[in-house]
C-alpha cells in the first residue's frame, strides 16, 4: 500500500460520512473511482433499497463518459456479492474492469465476508486492503456490531459540570451546557437509528426526542422504556413518527389507542424491577438497528451501564462546578475502585466553552476489532 | 514584528520552562541572542539571588567570544531597570550594545513597568513587544497576579472519575487515576511556591506533600489549614522542611514545639467556621509566594472555590463511572445555576489513559491579561 492509497483512502472515509444520517441500516460507504492521481468519480451508499456507493460511483463515471477500465477503485468497505435489495456490487465492478480495488475492510456480514474479494480477484482485478481500518470501523461501528455479535452499538448521551453534575438537586438542567453542545448532540440523534429513553425523562420533560438541529432526511425511530406501561397517551414525542414503548404490563387496549399514533408496545420480561435491558438491545439488533442513542435520566442510565448494554459515552462536560446535585448515572455503590466500569477516552474536542468526551468500553470496540481485523 | 521574530520567541519560551521549578519567587524569563539567524547564545533565570537569564546569555556569549554588538536580544520579560539581589540587567544589555531587543511583555512590577524599556531606548537600543504575550503570561501567571492584584494565583488539583468522584463512599481513593496522572501531578507541585492542603487529609491520608515524581532543586513549602490548630505533631509532612499551618486557635507550647520542626504557626481570624481564606492567601502573598497548589478534600476545595480563592483548576479524569462517591466539592446546593463558579478550558491533553483538564476562573485571567496588555 502506497502514501497514494492512504491519501484516496482518507477521502474516501471523509465522503462516506455523506452517508451518516442516511443509509441505515446499511453501512455507510463511500467509493472513489482514481487514475493516475485524478478522481474520476466517486459515490457514497443511498438510503436502504438505493444504489451503493460502488454503483453511484459507476453511474457518475459513465455520466461524465470516463474510462473506468485499468483504473484503482478506494471503497470503504467490501464490495457486497449477494442479491439484497440491489443486486451485487462486485458484479458492477466486474464489468467495469479497474485493475485494482482497495478496500479499507473486510464486510463481516455472513452474506459477504470474504466472497467479494474473491469474486473480483476471479475476475482478474487486483484486490488490496486493509487500509485505515480502525476508521472504517468506527465508521459503522453499530453495523459491525449487530453483524458480529447480533446486537447493536449503544451510546450514552449525557450533559454535566466538570464535577459530574447533571442538575442541580432541585431537578434544574436547563442549561448546562451551551447551545454548541446541544446542537452537536442532534448531530448524533441523527447518525442513530433509534434515540431511547426513560419514562422518568418523558414525564419530567415530555421530550420530542427527534432531530431538530440538523438537516436530515431520516428520523431515527424513538422508543421509551416504561415498565408499568404508564406513559401518558398525549406525550409530545408520540407525534406519528415510530415509537416503541418497552414495558411489562400488557394493555391491550391502550396499546390499541396508542397504536392509531404508530406507537408500538413490546411486551418484555422484567428483571430487576424493570423491562429486562438487555432484551431491550437484543430486540432492537432482530430490527435491524445499528446504534442506540440513549438520552436517559440518571436511573435508567445507571441501569444500562449495570446491565453491561453500554458500549460508549457521549459525554458534553461544562466548566462549571455544581456541588450538590443530581449524577450522571445511579450505580450501586462499589466496594472496590476495580468494580467500576472501564472505558477508554478516545476522542475529546471542544464544543464551544464546553468539551464533548467521547469514552468506550474498550472490551467491546477490541472484540470488534480482532473480528474485522 | 517578523517571522522571525516569533520563531526566536517561541524558542525563548519553550528554554524558559527550564527555570520552571528554580527561579521562585523571581519570574521564569529565558533571553536568546541572535544574529542573522544563528543562536550565539541563550540564557534562563538562576535560583532567587543568582543571575537573571539576560546575564546568563552575555556571560554565555562572553565565554564563547561571540560579539553581542548589533544582534537582537529576544527576552521573554522587559529586563529589570532597578537594584534587586542582582544589579539592573538593563545595564548589562546597554553595555552589550544589541541593535534591538524584543520581549515578550511589559514586567508589571512597579519596580520595573516601562522603565527597562526607557533605559534602553535612551541608549539607542530599538525595542520591540509584546509578542506571545498569553504565552509569557502563562509562563508566570502567579508572578504576575502577585504584581498585579497582591495575590498569588492558586490552582487546585483533582483527580476524579468521568462522573465527578474523588472516592467512594467508604473513600476509597487509591487510584482513581493511573500513575502517569499521578506523577504529572508532581510537576506542578513542583512548579508551585507552596503545596496547600486542609487538616482532613492530613488526618486522613498524612501525606508527605512534597515533590517525588520529578527531579527539582527546589522543595515548594508547606501549609495546612487547619483552624483548631489541631494537627497531629508527627505528621509525615513535618519533616524539617518548612511548612506553616494556618490556625485561629493559639497554643504557644505546641507552637513552640513545632518550631522545632521548622513548622511555623500563623493565626489568623476565624470565618464562617474556619480560617479565613481570603487572609490565607494574602499573607501567602506577603511572603513572595506567586503560586499555590491546592491539593486537599472536598470540603477545604469547597471553602475555597466559594470564597472566590481559586483560579484555575488541574482536573485528572479517568474514564470510569463510579456512581455513589463523594464528590469533587462541597459546595453549597445553588437556587439556579447562573450561580455556577464559571470557568474556561483552555488546556486539555490525554496523561496515560486519564485526561488533564485546565480550566481557569475566566474574570481573574482576563484581568490579568488587560493589566499586561
Amino acid at each position: 500500500m502506497t502514501d497514494q492509497d492512504r491519501y484516496w483512502m482518507q477521502q474516501a472515509l471523509a465522503l462516506a460520512e455523506q452517508a451518516l444520517y442516511v443509509s441505515s441500516p446499511n453501512p455507510r460507504v463511500a467509493c472513489m473511482i482514481v487514475r493516475d492521481g485524478i478522481l474520476l468519480a466517486s459515490g457514497t451508499t443511498q438510503q436502504a433499497g438505493g444504489a451503493h456507493a460502488e454503483v453511484m460511483a459507476l453511474r457518475q463515471a459513465a455520466e461524465r463518459g470516463v474510462e473506468v477500465a485499468g483504473s484503482t477503485v478506494y471503497v470503504t468497505l467490501e464490495p457486497c456479492s449477494h442479491y439484497g435489495r440491489t443486486p451485487p456490487c462486485v458484479d458492477a465492478l466486474i464489468q467495469a474492469q479497474p485493475a485494482r480495488v482497495v478496500v479499507a475492510m473486510e464486510d463481516p456480514n455472513p452474506l459477504v465476508a470474504g466472497k467479494g474479494f474473491n469474486k473480483l480477484r476471479q475476475a482478474g482485478i487486483e484486490v488490496a486492503g486493509p487500509l485505515c481500518l480502525e476508521q472504517a470501523l468506527a465508521l459503522n461501528v453499530g453495523f459491525f456490531a449487530r453483524m458480529v455479535r447480533k446486537t447493536p452499538w449503544l451510546w450514552m448521551k449525557m450533559a454535566c459540570s466538570l464535577d459530574g453534575r447533571s442538575a442541580l438537586t432541585d431537578g434544574q438542567s436547563q442549561w448546562i451546557t451551551g447551545p454548541l453542545a446541544r446542537d452537536d448532540g442532534h448531530h448524533w440523534r441523527a447518525r442513530s437509528c433509534v434515540v431511547l429513553t426513560g419514562i422518568g425523562t418523558v414525564n419530567a420533560d415530555n421530550p420530542l426526542l427527534n432531530v431538530r438541529a440538523v438537516a436530515t432526511s431520516r428520523q431515527p425511530y424513538k422508543a421509551i422504556v416504561d415498565t408499568q406501561f404508564s406513559v401518558d397517551e398525549n406525550a409530545a414525542l408520540f407525534d406519528g413518527t415510530p415509537c416503541w414503548v418497552f414495558a411489562s404490563r400488557p394493555d391491550a387496549e391502550k396499546a390499541a389507542r396508542l397504536a392509531d399514533k404508530n406507537v408500538q408496545l413490546v411486551l418484555l420480561p422484567e428483571k430487576q424491577g424493570h423491562v429486562d435491558l438487555t432484551a431491550v438491545v437484543q430486540w432492537l439488533g432482530a430490527q435491524h438497528i445499528n446504534e442506540i442513542h440513549v438520552e436517559a435520566g440518571a436511573k435508567l442510565s445507571g441501569a444500562l451501564i449495570e446491565a453491561g448494554c453500554v458500549d460508549e459515552l457521549l459525554v458534553y462536560m461544562a466548566p462549571k462546578l455544581l456541588g450538590a446535585g443530581r449524577g450522571l448515572a445511579d450505580i450501586h455503590a462499589l466496594s472496590s475502585l476495580r468494580q467500576a466500569p472501564q472505558y477508554e477516552f478516545f476522542d475529546v474536542c471542544p464544543v464551544g466553552p464546553d468539551l464533548r468526551l467521547r469514552a468506550r468500553q474498550k472490551a467491546h470496540w477490541d472484540a470488534l476489532l480482532e473480528h474485522c481485523s
